[in-house]
């Protein structure tokens, strides 16, 4: 099974995983990495790894970017751009059954005049569909009603319609009970700290009715919602929230999938790590899940 | 040394936890229960449990309400509101130490008219002065910026005035370098996700250059800052941006401590969890290490 791989920002930490996880992913798949094999090769250089010579690359530009370990940078920005835009499109053609995302970096895409705040939003627009944030390791999920938005915007996001669509479009992703947060202190206290919950829930009326099935349980209080033996899935109405408690959990080990979308994307649950670049210290494990993951999806389609 | 204990909502966990800590608790200090006799001889029935014989308690009210397990109730509420008082009175007439409250709930006050939204937002009034809450197990603390309020007002509360001000007030408790959060997603992005980061920067300046010591750092990028070895302070901007990480980690051992007014008072960090009330099922070492934490602090001074 042919998997495209982007390359994420040149200057992170998306490189050296991509060498040192080479052998392990060539055994779940066949990797297409779309980076200039010449960004690979100085890679394996500057942390002095022998470069596998199995590995197959996209060509990506005519002007290929210098590497600047831990720096922001315009050309980087856009040069992770054009690897994902890559992927992207082999995916679309069929010439790959999903694509893996190493992590850009956000200022960098702003600098280089790219008008998305990530991966997800953009595929939301290439798709013009309502793709859905999941993260997770295998002992726990987390879909994100709200994402990449300032704190200050999440309270306006939550109404029953939005959410209860949202609710029902992950529920082929949920094969067990699912919790849904609230959005204030102790989900509102009866409304005395808030009043979103009311929202949340009538989606959870609408969404369970509609599923024929109490799939959706909630709001939960969400500062106790994960204590002891939590439950594998949940709904967090903004990005810190759910994201909070997962990485607690399970840093090393969690990835990101996109959902509602018509191809299949996973990719690390981390940025491109500027304080650990080219220092030989990088984890793998979470972008061996998101192959993982994408391969098992691609085997339900 | 003597120290006061409010009964909190009697419908809820906090007489079980008295009667069954009691003995444990005399070890480390002579409590003094603001509780009429009758309802924990009511409680100790109700749960099965010997009442013992050398509890000391202080006459609340003439008018004993009745206990209905797991109700919300005003009747409990004007009664765990009038046992908070007792409390406060006795610790600020010297007559205790310090107090120790036990969780109330908040739809209940409100339904008794009572106008503050718990006990910290009270002692704020009745002393007049910036409470700061604190919760913690002794692994890890996080004082919150904002607490009881709906998320929807967190952002507008965050200026590097009074943030500035409240971080030089918990410098006293904390001995170690402290982390401070950002408030929006990755602390902002660089401003791609948000500003207040910028209030936040500069109040850490201000903070530590007027302590003439690095106490304080940050913006902290909040969904990876618990992962792994954390620090052992934290200051969060909302409520559950804290108590996530604290209650998944820690959570049947943490307490909840009040700073920056002239009595002691120290608390368990959980609610009057209906759900368990008189079921024999309610854990006590979060009580035992609010008292702890309420004699340490009576050392101090």
């Amino acid at each position: 099974m042919k998997i495209a791989i982007s390359i994420g920002d040149i200057n992170g930490i998306g490189p050296e995983i991509i060498l040192k996880a080479h052998k392990k992913i060539s055994k779940l798949c066949t990797p297409i990495y779309c980076v200039d094999k010449e960004i690979l090769k100085k890679a394996a250089k500057l942390i002095r790894y022998k470069m596998p010579k199995d590995i197959k690359c996209q060509k990506i530009d005519k002007n290929i970017p210098t590497i600047s370990p831990s720096t922001i940078d315009k050309d980087s920005g856009l040069y992770s751009y054009k690897s994902f835009k890559k992927s992207v499109a082999l995916a679309k053609t069929k010439k790959v059954k999903a694509i893996i995302t190493m992590p850009i970096h956000k200022k960098a895409w702003e600098l280089a005049n790219i008008k998305y705040k990530g991966h997800t939003d953009a595929l939301r627009d290439y798709f013009k569909s309502e793709a859905i944030m999941i993260l997770g390791s295998p002992r726990m999920f987390v879909a994100l009603f709200s994402d990449h938005i300032p704190l200050r915007d999440v309270p306006n996001t939550i109404n029953s319609e939005s959410l209860s669509k949202f609710l029902i479009n992950i529920s082929s992703f949920v094969d067990k009970k699912c919790g849904v947060l609230g959005l204030n202190p102790h989900a509102g206290d009866f409304g005395v700290l808030g009043n979103e919950e009311k929202e949340i829930i009538k989606a959870i009326k609408i969404a369970n009715t509609k599923l024929n099935k109490e799939v959706f349980q909630g709001p939960l209080v969400p500062d106790v919602a994960f204590n002891g033996k939590h439950l594998k899935y949940y709904v967090a109405m903004y990005h810190d929230q759910g994201l909070i408690p997962l990485k607690t959990l399970y840093f090393k080990e969690s990835i990101n999938i996109t959902l509602n979308i018509p191809i299949i994307r996973t990719s690390v649950d981390h940025g491109c790590a500027f304080d650990i670049a080219y220092k030989n210290k990088a984890h793998i494990k979470s972008y061996i899940n998101a192959v993982k993951m994408a391969v098992k999806m691609a085997h339900k389609e």
